[in-house]
């Protein structure tokens, strides 16, 4: 590709005199390994130095760093671009042979049920099960192995990775992409006390839906709702081994790192981020925008949005770092409270003297 | 169905005039929604407005809510039941177009071991693998995928959905439902350190034994036991991706929340409820009737009846939750003691010149 | 086998007058069930007193033990060997008739790309795939509907249980064991914001590495790099339910129990301990020998070797316990401070008198 061709494809901006010259890019490297043909790209601000001596036809910048300096480097072509190491990888990917993850065509031994609709183009492995009145849209990818219950729909351009199994009546949206072993709409947790303290299985009608561009991490699990739907709208990007109880609401373009779960019917709002091993208690609502840090249980509403909260049981970050903080301190505050009771002692009776 | 038929099945006993003139129950909805022939609920004070502008045929009610105050609502027929919800439930169920999630019978492509002794009118999913000398009851329904280890044993009425992996020798008892994905008797974490720093592996040679009417959730594993058994006993609940590990002992009706995660050898006792991403040490014993509240963690035995606890370290609750209460106040606690000494100086020193 | 027979292969050492005259061992048994034929084992020192009256033939015991006040126990044979549980359950499994768990052989259901290199003595499940370009060594066993992606590579002497999933392009060591549904290579968890609050996926083009004699846990996950690779050394052992993100790397004969969760980019170094549920944050490095007690979050570099650390956020072992116990006096502390505040407020009034 020529570095104009890759500029455009990643809607960047070319800076350099020697353009004309510059010859094809074949490849991307290190900035401190790049050679002539070779794109690379200035991330960390502790790689400036090596504009200087590297020897890549071009390497990708952000918008931000200022070029000026650079003048004297005149045969070598900056692409500014908003985030230089995501553009790197784009290039990257683009470069490498890409392998065939999922064969064309469906296998010869999945087994598709003669009322499943599937749609033009679609990829299904060996193994696979797709049941009766199912769906799945064109283009979509179900790798090997993957169980789609009756009267589930998958959208078109999705991935399944193998494994996936996708419960009876599910819904999943277009270009949804479902990491290996992820379990969609198994049954939510609930049992009704009896009065000898066992326990009867609540029945769980509802469905899961999942909204569009989602993508799902590896043997994470998202539980049917009781009755409607535990939904996941478009956007949302959950990691690897995330329980989500029934009747969930996600909110749009929410982020949900590893470990975590959801308790069942609790909301969390739009472009939220939930980090690794948080725990949500059920039936509370958490707004949009509202920032969870790893480990952190969440017990109550939250209502302002744009806040970041920390701890179990959570409080507002900085409010929740001042007392760990303050934690630290702990046995020393005891000495010293033990060292203010003497003092006084002795002031009381030094007093009682006069 | 009648009114009463719905009423005699759900033990539930009938309150209204005109029973007789009353509709058959055709459908449910929610009270705002409901019609002539409907199947309603109240569950939840807040909707208890409802009842006097509701225009369903029959209304599921608590045995606990005073029906006098409704007598002119002549028209509208009462059944009291312990649980409205979840009676609701169960006649949604009923009422609800069952879809067929196993198919009869067992599928051409199962590879079925001819030492398995397969009892009457079982399901097996296609590519399901049942192992040599295993045991399959009556009634049990294994989903697609599902691999069952030689000389398993699964008991009759159970459902196991797809891709769910039973190893070697592993008993299941009867009605015992199993989510996809889920492990049962993988190897016990056991390792004997060497004094090159390098681990051997301690065999893993017992197996994993589980109840009557035990659930377990999607991608929960349980470990077998180094020797004997890990044992889940009768009507425990279990969600999704819990842990269970090696030589644990579970009394009967224990519910444990998802991403719960139990410690090598420890026992339970029954009728305990963990919330969800509680951890339990290894070797201890949690007495019945214990309640761990979300995220605790346990590392002591817990020997006093009907206790709940909190936190990590966990503590009584109601001393836990006092402590977290107090933990507010430490960055205040801080300042109020430096406040303190500074006033102990000036009496020390006013007192001085006395 | 006779005693002999068995301490040679255990490397232990015999102890007994009588050892001419001893039956061989047909069986173990508990120290006291056992009777002649039986090897038994002494762990615990509880049940040392079993010593004087076992009718074992011989007895796996600590080299630690002093025996010679077990001098009249002429008939009794002792094996010392370094760890007698472990020796114990070594010789329980050589006499125990061992399962087969794995046929031999390939399945004629089996989907092997014709690209795929397999070794010698391969044993390949039911429904198991394996990809184009793909290696399998020698005597490696792979479980029931297996996934094994294009160009991945097994080593030889590898057991894989069923449903493991490796992606494409993932290298195992040799002699690794994989339990049932872990799934090794999925993307890594990588978006860039886009300026509507939407997510781009970031491309993961790396791979997993995994070195030789590695275990790793029932449906734990191992996500790929985005550049480069996720890379465990040998040794390294990994309970369930584990979460390993995009370009970790753990060093050799690092332990880690189940339900631990390791964020993107962090080292972790040889020979440490991480407890279940312990989560630590992306981008840090920790040092060898570390111990990281359960539930603890580790958010900074540890540089120094050797330590312990807990808590949530976690502190040297040893100072958070002592905050920890100082935590349960704060209701205590407050009414002190209280009570202080009181005192100097009448030793401010006396004063004043005066």
């Amino acid at each position: 590709m020529t570095i104009q061709e890759i500029a455009d494809w990643l809607e960047g901006e070319v800076v350099g005199e020697k353009i004309d010259k510059a010859p094809d890019i074949l490849r991307v490297a290190k900035i401190e390994e790049a050679d002539s043909g070779s794109l690379t790209f200035l991330a960390n601000p502790k790689y400036e130095k090596f504009i200087n001596s590297t020897r890549a036809t071009a390497v990708l910048v952000s918008r931000k760093l200022d070029l000026n300096k650079y003048r004297d480097r005149a045969s070598l072509i900056f692409i500014r671009v908003d985030d230089p190491y995501v553009a790197f990888l784009h290039v990257l990917k683009r470069l490498t042979p890409s392998i065939e993850l999922f064969e064309k065509g469906i296998h010869a031994s999945a087994v598709i049920s003669p009322s499943a609709a599937i749609g033009q183009n679609v990829s299904i492995g060996a193994y696979a099960v797709i049941g009766s009145n199912s769906k799945v849209g064109d283009n979509t990818k179900i790798g090997a192995g993957c169980v789609v219950g009756n009267y589930a729909q998958i959208g078109s351009d999705c991935t399944l990775y193998p494994n996936v199994v996708v419960y009876h009546q599910c819904m999943i949206g277009q270009r949804v992409i479902i990491h290996a072993g992820a379990v969609i709409g198994s049954d939510g947790f609930g049992f009704a006390p009896k009065p000898d303290g066992k326990f009867e299985k609540i029945p769980q009608l509802g469905i899961v839906v999942i909204g569009d561009d989602v993508e799902i991490g590896a043997n994470t699990t998202i539980d049917r709702a009781t009755m409607g739907d535990t939904h996941l709208h478009n956007g949302v990007k959950i990691d690897n081994l995330v329980q989500i109880a029934h009747n969930v609401v996600i909110g749009e373009n929410t982020v949900i790192a590893a470990q975590a779960g959801i308790s069942g019917s609790t909301k969390i709002g739009k472009n939220c981020m939930l980090a690794g091993q948080v725990g949500i208690a059920g039936h509370i609502e958490i707004t949009d925008h509202t920032i969870i840090m790893a480990q952190s249980g969440i017990h109550r509403n939250i209502e302002e949005q744009g806040k970041s909260y920390f701890g179990s049981p959570a409080d507002e970050a900085r409010k929740a770092q001042r007392v760990y903080a303050a934690m630290k301190m702990l046995p020393d505050m005891i000495r010293e409270i033990g060292a203010i009771q003497k003092k006084i002692d002795a002031l009381e009776k030094e007093l009682l003297k006069k």
